[in-house]
């Protein structure tokens, strides 16, 4: 799997080696902060992925790969704003570093700077990569929108959750292999089963990220375990437990999400108590294998190098089993 | 001077047909009450009538055209939330009427509309079109950010406004003649002069801005005389003021400006004073004159039909005139 070191290399090469301007440094020392931050740089890595998939020329895909985790940087600054959230990736966000003004207007910016990139691609490739560019953009915002709603909605199904995962998750890493698969110039049939391979795959990886705020690991994710819960963020974990809950379970569930007095600390492990009544984590992996072996099915179908497919395969299996 | 209507016309017309997405109306609601606003759609208008002026296809500057007029929109709906302005266009502002998180998510989807409409144009012209669009789009938010500097540095001098006002405003009605220049095809010489115009003229009709807010018409322009004073925004107008002001003349101004408690009436009254006192109206108007000229002289060296710049230097004529 010589591929996919190559490739995490050439993506970090890649985003080291722009030359950002710098000037007023109010706008571009937090897009230099966040583009340097690392993360998991997964969204390029499934575009070069899929390109070289087809065979494609990976200078092709490259700029437009660069394009797409730019623009998720900039949708994180903003998100930030709009969630309060202070810490990402273990180091305080960007509206918290300066303030909501700068965050606002840096990930402006960078928005446009991933457009720049988007179509530093062949001429005849601009259109259709900057389609699935712009289409999936608008779809992020609503998903955002959505998950913005839901924080004051009455009541949220599994379904509307779903769809809002799809929406502000997913369809960013469908796309993400989709571009790749435009840039090699893949067939029309492969390119749809490409994407809902992402598409799924994206909805499990979302779902780990639920999971992996309650049952994972500090050190290794960065984020403080239960921050979910603390922030009365309704996560598949939650919904799926007031579904579950007898009356009583569910009572208790809704007075700590509303309860502001409570210490973090003692809500979280009161919420993950009734989690483990219930048997959420196996609820929660139980979904969550569905969509993974949904996406595998799709990559099945699709057409190309059977070696090259497992490379695919197992890069995605190497981010579903990350620490949970 | 038929083309201007009739342009005027097919822009109301385009803007009018839109079919906005409904869902979520939180998203939506806000783009379809800023693009439903008016506006002078000064910016289209240019993009339509620089590529008549080189007989160009209109079809093709059409949605780009649009474009703009939405990245405009996308602009003030962004603008608004750092300004804290409640009113715009005689209405509430989108982040005053929803909130400044829709004001953020709702912005950032019309930015990516901007982008689908951009390149609803013919292949060949995408790649350059969004060169300057999003080039373009940075330059905008750089300036704000200056802009945003400005409210609290120490000192500003003429030339760092001047240069805010070319990246916040001039360079986007440069962009929109550079981009019907190159939707028609139009030799290198005359896009660059085209845009040295676009440029001129902006800086020519931000000066103006500055001027109407402080000796403008209320009824027809729909925001409160002196609201630049009121707000304390250190426009062209104060920065001249406190360069020809003596030593007192600048004391009182800098003193206005910090003033919190003084009513606005008062206020904007003491400092118009000042201003009357320095003849600083004459000042402006002065200034903006030359860029006027300057913008003509730019537009003279464009090799097009006569006729049809004719119809351009009408068009900014009747922008010139406004009401001061």
């Amino acid at each position: 799997m010589e591929k996919i070191a190559e490739y995490q290399a050439l993506i970090t090469k890649l985003i080291d080696l722009q030359d950002y301007k710098k000037e007023p440094p109010e706008l571009y020392d937090p897009i230099i902060y966040v583009m340097s931050q690392g993360g998991k740089r997964l969204r390029p890595m499934f575009t070069l992925l899929a390109c070289d998939m087809f065979g494609g020329d990976i200078t092709h895909a490259l700029y437009p790969a660069l394009a797409i985790e730019m623009f998720h940087s900039f949708t994180l600054i903003h998100d930030d704003i709009m969630d309060k959230a202070p810490i990402r990736r273990g180091e305080e966000t960007v509206y918290k570093k300066w303030n909501s003004d700068i965050a606002i207007l840096s990930g402006d910016t960078l928005f446009a700077m991933a457009y720049q990139n988007a179509t530093q691609t062949d001429n005849r490739l601009i259109k259709p990569i900057l389609e699935v560019f712009s289409k999936t953009a608008i779809e992020v915002c609503e998903g955002q929108q959505y998950d913005m709603n839901f924080e004051t909605a009455r009541k949220v199904s599994l379904e509307e959750y779903i769809e809002m995962i799809r929406l502000k998750t997913a369809v960013l890493i469908g796309a993400s292999v989709k571009i790749g698969a435009i840039a090699a110039g893949a067939d029309y049939t492969s390119i749809r089963n490409l994407y809902d391979f992402g598409v799924s795959f994206g909805l499990a990886f979302q779902l780990m990220d639920d999971l992996l705020d309650v049952y994972g690991n500090l050190e290794q994710f960065g984020k403080i375990r239960g921050g979910d819960i603390a922030s009365n963020k309704k996560t598949y974990l939650y919904l799926k437990a007031l579904e579950l809950g007898d009356k009583e379970q569910k009572k208790q569930l809704k007075k700590l999400y509303s309860n502001k007095r409570l210490q973090a600390d003692e809500k979280i492990n009161q919420v993950v108590e009734i989690y483990n009544q219930l048997n959420i984590r196996n609820e929660v992996v139980s979904l969550m294998e569905q969509y993974y072996k949904e996406s595998l099915r799709s990559l099945d179908a699709v057409v190309a190098d059977e070696r090259k497919k497992e490379v695919m395969r197992v890069f995605t299996w190497q981010l579903y089993n990350r620490n949970y």
